[in-house]
């Protein structure tokens, strides 16, 4: 049994999602570890993850308009406004969705359904470079 | 230390929860692992994972009503609509709630608490065969 | 490669945020394990787990007063309602955050970014002992 670890960058322009499964494919492969456990941490707290389906990017399109219908900017009672009116919603969806995938290796692969695909929900307006920790433990 | 897998399905028929806890225990119990770590890993995006009460039956009603209302179907705004007016819905209520769950393991048993179950939270209408993994490292 | 595992007890006094980050620090580090993936259980269905800012207070407030607007006590449609007005709504705010945390360790520390703390999410109203299982594996 061992571990592996790295951490990726992914630079970010506005809100939305974006996908890293090739990513995390790469490290799961670079690490030489055929069964384990993989782990995605994201080590921000205004931008998170999901595991999404990666077949019609309409649901990303979606997925971004119902979290800014749910959590709009402005809301009158808000009391972190020092960051700007686009941070403390950040918060919300963030606590709303995960900051830790956690994602089971089999002969090589994660064991991602067929139309899964792992993403980064960023929920800032201004371009951010966002670190996630990648962990993988097996043999 | 070691490891063991597994995939396990359920059927569902139409959406709510359907508890699986008796599943995960055997697995652990069939592994031979006493501690570790548990993972319950599903594989879609259109159904999704959750620890809840197992006491009063009607925790369940209410929460699949509250998603209900939350992310109803008929939003006009939805783009996503190819697979019926429920599937988009389904994939905000999994985006809003559990793809993987971990859970210690203790002296060859789940670390839940008294009241804790295991749920597949299942966000479609139609009857679905739906597939997770189970993964248990430790010794 | 090797674990270690410890149950923590957070007494509560109301619904909100508090910060645990420290307890967890100390298990780890008592641990001895320097690298590796620690995991943070909670064993309740009406509080909850969170990752989230710990440089402004406010935005504690603001997450608790955003969960009151979104599942606010009073929802004439509920049908658990044994356990108090503040019981339901406390398991659906569960259901839409975290049962557990999976975050990897590095160097003897966890990778938690510079403003991410610890959190346990309380959404009952009476004072409440709670109970979270660490569990870290590694090296």
């Amino acid at each position: 049994m061992r571990q592996d670890r790295s951490q990726i960058s992914i630079s970010t322009r506005g809100g939305g999602l974006y996908e890293f499964t090739d990513h995390v494919k790469a490290f799961v492969s670079h690490s030489g570890i055929a069964d384990g456990l993989l782990t995605v941490f994201c080590r921000h707290t205004s931008c998170s993850l999901l595991v999404q389906e990666n077949a019609d990017p309409d649901v990303q399109t979606d997925l971004k308009a119902f979290f800014g219908k749910l959590v709009p900017e402005g809301m009158d009672w808000i009391v972190h406004t020092t960051e700007g009116p686009d941070d403390m919603p950040a918060h919300i969806k963030a606590a709303l969705t995960q900051t830790a995938l956690s994602i089971p290796v089999a002969d090589g692969r994660m064991v991602l359904g067929t139309w899964q695909g792992i993403y980064l929900f960023e929920h800032r307006r201004a371009p951010h470079e966002r670190k996630m920790v990648l962990h993988i433990l097996g043999e």
